[in-house]
């Protein structure tokens, strides 16, 4: 099975979602991404469809946006 | 280790995340509960903090809506 991305932004939403989806499906079957360190992920993200983070996109490709932590707009800057 | 609960109402947002959290914890992890088809589960849907559906109740009983098909406030009607 190819991995999940959790795209976050280091916000405490952000935090909490990813121990939570890591406890859920295991570290090794997601790739964490932080997008505040790694800017070079954005456009990659938004591609994917990312409206907020955090946000999960299954090896299918869906995008679970995950509650609220912050808007695209907000990651970009 | 102790179930997930994935609430939802039946609506196509619902629908779609029920498929992809299975493919993602595996169907033997996770309760599935229609709260429209249920209603006797609403009570403890809200008290868990369910704000809207579809959301997952994780075993730690963190809350993670997940996209957003309906307000609790529909669900109930």
């Amino acid at each position: 099975m190819s991995k999940s991305i959790f795209y976050h932004a280091g916000c405490p939403v952000c935090i909490s979602a990813e121990h939570d989806v890591i406890d859920l499906i295991g570290r090794s079957n997601v790739e964490i991404v932080h997008l505040g360190n790694d800017k070079s992920r954005i456009e990659e993200a938004v591609k994917a469809g990312l409206k907020s983070v955090p946000a999960l996109v299954t090896p299918k490709g869906t995008v679970l946006h995950i509650n609220f932590g912050a808007s695209m707009e907000e990651v970009i800057g």
